[in-house]
């Protein structure tokens, strides 16, 4: 069976690289599947080696039967939407690989487009480093040995346009390079769209912090941004397909303006996006798994990542109220106790009774430490609370991918069923149903990966915020301690 | 000018005590001052000394120019009523000495009347002993050696009428016999009203805790009562004018149920009430103090207890609404908090991988800390905010207490304003007008004495009361810190 496609992008075709220029609108047929990289990674003795594989397809709207398509669900949102939205256009006479043709030999390069093929990460069946006392986790990322971090800061406002147009740039410097660049909040969200684009099906790809219109230039704002940028750009660092892709390199350690531009020109026009993410993905010496244990992890990371998201909620909401109180009416009441103390010990001082000032300053002092507490309590959610906040909203924001990363899953899951049906009404051949079980073990295992890798970084994650949250937790209620023994020791009755 | 008085009550005269009987409803007409005391106490040789005085027409009403008369005020209220209510009876041809007779030598015994006369203790221009670091601060009534404490403990119920009636009985033990005495609730109320129509017009006698209806027998209420009365024995045992009383020793010291009848019958016939309290002073080898000098010292109490008791009435407003927000909303957020942390436990543990417990329980132990914290917030009024408020509402009724006190003395200072009109008018002699400035004279130092009493038991409640707040905070603060310390160390970040 021959996939039909429309061609989305003019391609001109290099002399001697064995291309084919097409033009956005044409439609062509596929009869080859192609593959221009081996398999390019592999791990240690115990590591599954995958082939990345790219097809000329990607950059070519689908209008056949294309059993990547029947993966593809409204669920995966935005960033399939050019997957079928399309025109149909006019057809041409080339020919090309059926984008399910596994046994496909041909390296033809006539398809490369214009992005290198993705550097997938190798899953690997070990333990993982970065946690103790644990047993068989089943398939994880492979993590680069060192692992890629940046440092979001020093935001400057800048202007072009004759200063008709303003914004701020932030410094982001890799730890590889150690060589800051610049990127207006702009960039990154073009990263994310990219990000999305090309990984949402497999990978969460978590939102950025909000656009905002009003008041982007106000010192507490950018800072806010900046934080969230920052823990963002972490995040994504922290994940070994995502930093070593091509796109997030550009970003992190381009040259120059003309690099950037290129770059950016280049990534646009990759068509590695959507679904086609787990075509990119060949497990080679794992066995393929069945439909019930696919089905089962899904079941089980989809009750578990809507249960945390139940969980983060709750707990955001929780602490939402709490900084709330702890900013308006416990402080208040805290400053109106201090308030009370003083009083008192003014009007104890108008007595005219010798021999009170121990007592009235006692009193004063001790008004004093409430106000004290008081602008602690409002203090102190930035100290605690914030951290705890900040993580559990990134978690909000991961745990919100998850519903379209799991949808993608389960259509797969339903479309492998109904395969029988689609092989008794001519739909797919035998051989196609064979490859689509394939695919799908090879998406639950990148599923699998996936939900391990968020499982290991949560762990982490939570641990760290725990400790913080609780350390100052504890410094504030020693130091409200020690304030109120002070004021305590001022007391005297003999 | 002779003085006429109603006789309230029959007195029959005992023989050889040169007493005359007297018919309730009968008028007489009092010619001469009768002294039955002498000076009794003499303090240090910078004492000032008092004698005391009673005068035959204190249980005798007023019907002509009764100089005391002029000093009450219809805001001295209930206790001094009878004072000017009784209808005028029959003139008896006996003569007796008149209020204002201050030159009066004789020594009468004709009416001595029902209650034998006050002992009202000295006031004293030294230090007082119990505060440090201090200058004059003018008369002060003069202290027993030892000072006399009861404890109010054991509530039993008891019954009478064959079980119709149940009430619940206090054991009252004072530190003098160490002899216990039964009361009821009632018996407090009624040596109340004794003290109230006996000293009220001078010293401040703060209310019962409050009648209440219902819910009388229950053990919450009956602790509470019990606690009360404590405070408010405690408060009158610490009076020297009220302590060495003959009524409060009569309540502390009955030897059977008889005595304990005929002391009641003894003490509700006494005569010496409202304003006559201050005809039983008289200050010896002390200044006249002048109007002036009275007025000011005046104002100055009436202007700080007025705003001590707004200090009062805030901090207790304050305090409430802490205390609601400590027993209601802040350990219900507390207790969220902790449950979210569980709850997110539990989440995390079903999470299917490995190498978590670590987290789980360090993250279900930080839960439970903060569902501990939540129950420590809403028991911790109780152990230190109940002390402050106690003390506060104590107070708060003492202060309640002074508007009436010093609203006696008002009227006093606006009548020797007025005497010299008075004399033109003919209305009182020139030796009444001076007698009624020695008279306020006398109320100036007793009110001074009080307001030193007073200020010297309030410095040592306040210095008290907030070193037992503040104690109580310190260890709430502290214990928190130390869960919380202990919460944290479960967490772990390799």
């Amino acid at each position: 069976m021959l996939a039909k496609a429309q061609v989305l992008y003019d391609f001109t075709a290099e002399p001697g690289n064995n291309e084919l220029s097409v033009k956005e609108g044409e439609t062509i047929t596929i009869t080859n599947q192609v593959n221009w990289y081996p398999t390019i990674i592999a791990g240690t003795a115990h590591c599954l080696s995958w082939s990345f594989s790219s097809d000329a397809c990607l950059f070519l709207q689908s209008n056949g039967n294309d059993p990547w398509a029947v993966f593809d669900t409204n669920a995966s949102g935005g960033f399939s939407n050019n997957w079928a939205a399309q025109p149909e256009g006019t057809e041409t006479g080339r020919t090309g690989s059926s984008v399910w043709g596994s046994s496909a030999q041909g390296h033809p390069q006539a398809y490369q487009g214009p992005g290198k093929p993705l550097r997938l990460c190798a899953l690997q069946s070990q333990r993982i480093e970065c946690t103790q006392d644990q047993g068989e986790v089943g398939p994880v990322w492979e993590y680069p040995e060192t692992q890629l971090d940046c440092v979001v800061a020093d935001p400057k406002k800048g202007s072009k346009m004759y200063g008709l147009k303003s914004y701020i740039e932030y410094q982001v410097t890799p730890n590889t390079t150690n060589k800051p660049v610049n990127h207006r909040y702009k960039h990154f969200d073009w990263l994310y769209e990219r990000l999305l684009d090309k990984f949402g099906s497999a990978i969460p790809i978590p939102c950025l912090p909000d656009k905002q219109v009003t008041g982007r230039f106000e010192e507490e704002f950018i800072k806010m941004r900046m934080e969230r940028l920052q823990a963002w750009m972490s995040r994504m660092c922290r994940h070994p397909v995502i930093s070593s892709s091509e796109v997030f390199q550009l970003f992190l350690t381009y040259k120059d303006e003309k690099d950037w531009k290129m770059g950016k020109r280049k990534a646009e026009k990759d068509e590695t996006v959507g679904v086609m993410i787990f075509s990119t993905i060949e497990p080679e010496g794992v066995p393929d798994l069945d439909l019930l244990e696919v089905e089962q992890k899904c079941e089980q990371f989809s009750r578990f990542t809507k249960a945390m998201d139940d969980g983060v909620k709750d707990l955001l909401t929780v602490g939402q109220e709490h900084w709330k109180r702890c900013t308006g009416p416990l402080p208040k009441e805290y400053q109106r106790i201090g308030k009370a103390f003083q009083n008192l010990s003014s009007v104890f001082n108008s007595s005219g009774y010798e021999g009170e000032a121990t007592l009235t300053d006692a009193l004063t002092a001790a008004g004093k430490t409430y106000e004290e507490i008081a602008q602690m309590v409002a203090e102190q959610p930035r100290k605690d609370l914030h951290s705890l906040m900040e993580t559990n909203n990134e978690y909000k924001g991961l745990l919100g991918c998850f519903p379209e990363t799991i949808g993608v899953h389960k259509a797969a899951i339903e479309k492998v069923k109904e395969a029988d049906k689609l092989v008794a009404t001519s739909k797919i051949t035998p051989a196609e149903k064979v490859t689509m079980a394939k695919r799908l073990s090879t998406m639950s295992y990148s599923l699998q990966a996936e939900m391990n890798h968020f499982h290991n970084h949560r762990i982490y994650d939570y641990n760290r915020v725990m400790q913080l949250y609780l350390e100052q937790q504890v410094k504030f209620y020693e130091t409200i301690a020690e304030k109120l023994r002070h004021a305590h020791s001022q007391f005297t009755t003999m």
